[in-house]
């Protein structure tokens, strides 16, 4: 473990600026915090640069993750309690918190799963709802998150947190545009399935066990209409006055209708 | 609309003593924060007894809901702001906030209907997942939750807004225990399934549309063993390295399977 010198400082600002999704996007580089999610990332492929670890902090947990680090050549840093303090956004980083590169995906890796079904996310904002969609749609066998421009920052510090490991194993890709998105997926022979609240082909009735592509859409005024037209209207049947179910939530049980068709096969 | 004076500082004293669990029990009332969730508690049944503005706060919604409230014979009291400030949890409330009654379902009311679903809840701690539980029950269509001793507390403030409407429209029923709740299941003809992480039946393989009992276990530690034992398990099958999904995606999808076995009798 090195100690920081006055010349390494430069680290620490580059670090406490990654608090900013402009830097974040300049530098290709977010901030994971904490030992779960750090450990999670090196465990499962997340690109790592540094770790800092708070001075004095000594729990097993932080002293196995560093030793892990130490061995594949990590460089880990330790910060006094102030400089420390400067890079977290949060009080869960638990005295460690690491640099990571944002994984790039080709379009090629991406699709490379022929009959994987895909989510595709207009313009979602809260951060807790699409760290959770994309631990679902890996949890529920699903090929690939895309993210079309006006989605929230994937490498948000509130994603990190809620997305845990799928954010280092989810392939994710990014469309800049509906038009590209349709482009994209009608290049690839995906099935566009647009949920809304109303009116649609009840989940169940629809066939989305392969090559289905699921669009969400914003949290209150769902999928744009250049997707809606483009799209297979699905709905989720409910009962009661309910308005509608949280975003996470009906994405899950979209996905969970998909797993559950790939599944059954009888 | 009332001026609140010095002799009516006892209601304040006691909406502001709401905060806290203790007094909520004690006196039967709860505090419902914000225009939208108090129009839905004037819409579907919630019980207000007053209901306070925040001098000055004049904009539409406030005064729709003011009028239909006195309409109702509701009492209606302006209080200064920092009189106001005193009641209010949050920065939610935008101007207006309601006393209301607890609502208490019998035993019978509880159980009415027959071959409904169900769904009971084992400590489960989060208020936000509770809510989001009670909310999704409604939407699809179980008859009532079944809330066990040590749940967080129904009436909370967090609660009260995941939940919105379905808190005044959802039968609630409380068990001070497991054998208790066994008892009352039992004698109410339900088949009892708890879900598990692994190793139960997949929820696509139970039958579960019809006089089922979802049993949801608390967030860390499951379902407990007293509850265990006299269950079935079930499953929501995974891919990938996913520990498990959060206690309220998992509660939603599970009882939308049973919604959709319901619908689906082909």
């Amino acid at each position: 473990m090195r100690e920081i010198s006055s010349s390494d400082n430069k680290l620490i600002r580059q670090a406490a600026s990654l608090g900013e999704k402009k830097h974040r996007d300049a530098l290709g580089l977010y901030l994971i915090e904490g030992p779960n999610f750090i450990r999670d990332a090196l465990t499962f492929g997340g690109r790592l640069r540094f770790i800092f670890i708070r001075a004095g902090a000594t729990s097993a947990e932080i002293t196995a993750i560093r030793e892990a680090a130490e061995e594949k050549g990590l460089a880990v840093y330790e910060l006094a309690g102030m400089a420390f303090e400067k890079i977290c956004s949060t009080q869960t980083s638990q005295g460690i918190i690491a640099v990571a590169e944002k994984r790039v995906w080709t379009e090629k890796e991406f699709f490379e799963n022929e009959g994987s079904d895909l989510l595709v996310l207009d313009r979602v904002q809260d951060p807790g709802n699409l760290g959770t969609m994309l631990r679902s749609a890996e949890a529920l066998g699903f090929g690939g998150v895309l993210l079309l421009k006006g989605c929230t920052d994937l490498y948000g510090p509130k994603l990190v947190r809620a997305a845990a490991g799928s954010l280092f194993r989810m392939p994710v890709y990014f469309a800049d545009s509906p038009a590209e998105a349709v482009r994209l997926l009608e290049k690839h022979h995906k099935t566009m399935y647009a949920t809304v609240m109303t009116g649609g082909i009840a989940c169940y009735d629809a066939d989305i066990s392969k090559d289905a592509a699921i669009v969400i859409g914003n949290e209150g005024s769902g999928v744009c209409a250049e997707l809606l037209e483009k799209s297979r209207k699905l709905t989720i049947p409910m009962d009661g006055d309910i308005e509608s179910l949280n975003a996470g939530l009906a994405a899950g049980i979209v996905m969970y209708e998909a797993f559950r068709q790939k599944r059954k096969t009888f």
